[in-house]
């Protein structure tokens, strides 16, 4: 009996946390590109300070990676930020972390459907996928920020 | 000899093409929610309206395809849009012809590192991401721009 062919790979799990990891270095740069002030307190249409908005992407990664990894899905808003000097400390702690734990991803966990957070059901890849799309959706937000402040934002293609 | 383990596969092209369409439904929402005339005007910090944004989503869509399929690069600066109605139109036929070619992109186009349009190099997968990336970052500013006009935008869940 003939096998089927197996489904073509697009991005590998090592080749896809480099690119995660590459945007985190953009976000942080955009982090160390706001204002003391504007960090906190800053916002267009009644959206979230870009504190808020880096509170959640600090939040979300560890607990999603680990989630994928174990099955074990452990929420966690964020830590409360008073200043980029934390935000920047805690960023590179996650960013640590997160390359000890994304190697011990079971390979056969991208594809597996579980639910995430007991709420949302998807493959492990697609939740993944949607956390660094939620971080790259928010700095976007906080490019708009710093244009409206008159400040230039990193530019987007270096990572 | 004992062969080296295949790195894991994070996600299927297959399923990569749906990732991206899902995201294309979501900007294709965000078009239909802008007033007509600030679809073409509506700017924030000398920022593009969103109308120029969407000009080179169309423009980037079927030329990185095309050129991981093939090698092939033909840089295309998208249609100039004058009215929602248009741009929805070309969105979905953009839609139509990518599902069309991107099953023709032979699998060992993903890893290779190639000169995208003469200028960027990196593997198929990369450039790709980065057209989505530059999607979604590109969409966000909409948000923005959507919010400040105050409109609530779609859901960035809803795919």
């Amino acid at each position: 009996m003939a096998t089927l062919p197996t489904p073509a790979p697009f991005i590998t799990a090592d080749a896809f946390l480099e690119h995660w990891q590459g945007h985190r270095r953009l976000t942080r740069r955009v982090i160390e590109a706001f204002p003391e002030d504007a960090f906190t307190s800053y916002s267009i249409g009644g959206m979230r300070p870009f504190s808020l908005l880096v509170k959640e992407m600090l939040g979300m990664a560890i607990p999603t990676i680990k989630g994928v990894a174990t099955g074990k899905w452990e929420y966690d808003e964020g830590p409360t930020l008073s200043s980029k000097a934390e935000a920047l400390r805690l960023w590179d702690e996650v960013t640590t972390k997160m390359n000890e734990i994304w190697p011990t991803i079971p390979a056969n966990r991208f594809p597996k459907v579980d639910l995430a957070f007991g709420q949302w059901e998807g493959p492990g890849h697609w939740i993944i996928h949607y956390i660094v799309d939620n971080e790259i959706h928010h700095r976007a937000q906080g490019y708009v920020y710093l244009r409206s402040l008159g400040i230039a934002p990193p530019a987007f293609y270096e990572r």
